[in-house]
């Protein structure tokens, strides 16, 4: 793959998530992904997305920044959002938070098989205390 | 600057801050670069990172994974050391953590100008919370 090839199937994996469109899952995540070296599979990639919609109803992915070379992505996703509850072990209880997430990804015959991220959880916790 | 010149560059500045090597800086570091938003300019950058190693005396900074497409780079940094005190609000006071950053960068003129950095302070909590 290209890195413009990438950076097309990377967009096109972000509007999946916002679609919740998770059969349609496989066109972008290989069978064999792993999260922060957990090796869910895509089945329980998918189960772990599902969850931060259960946790998040109205999430939604924003990339603001995107950095490419192909096999590797490496993006900045913005969130602003109202979680019902409690997220990263946070009472947010329906407060409304922005905050980021860096995420790095390897692609495996154009499928994304390797991610790593971090969270601003800080972030969070600045938001939910100032309120 | 092209992708491979900014690789070296950006090993020339880890190399610069793995060695303290603080009037080096303004060969990596534009006059007026930000961090997260905050307009520090290059002596506040400086000023930073000095009290990064003032609280985290054995502080080395190790590149994990690097994306780079001009004029952006993306890295996973990653950390092993003995922040002597309270670090990022955690009281490590001596303990033994190993943590990830996730940077990106924006240069300007081959130089950078725009970080935006998350640190995996989850990751130090479970750790210090654990020992």
């Amino acid at each position: 793959m290209t890195d413009p090839e990438l950076v097309r199937a990377y967009h096109g994996y972000i509007d999946c998530l916002n679609a919740q469109d998770w059969p349609g899952l496989d066109r972008f995540v290989h069978p064999d992904v792993a999260h922060d070296g957990k090796p869910l599979g895509l089945s329980g990639y998918r189960k772990m997305l599902q969850a931060d919609y259960r946790a998040v109803p109205d999430l939604h992915f924003n990339i603001v920044q995107l950095v490419t070379k192909a096999p590797q992505i490496a993006c900045r996703l913005r969130f602003d959002c109202t979680p019902s509850g409690t997220v990263f072990g946070l009472p947010v209880n329906g407060r409304r938070v922005r905050f980021e997430e860096h995420v790095f990804y390897t692609c495996d015959a154009g499928l994304i098989r390797d991610v790593r991220s971090i969270i601003d959880t800080e972030a969070i916790k600045a938001q939910i205390t100032r309120t």
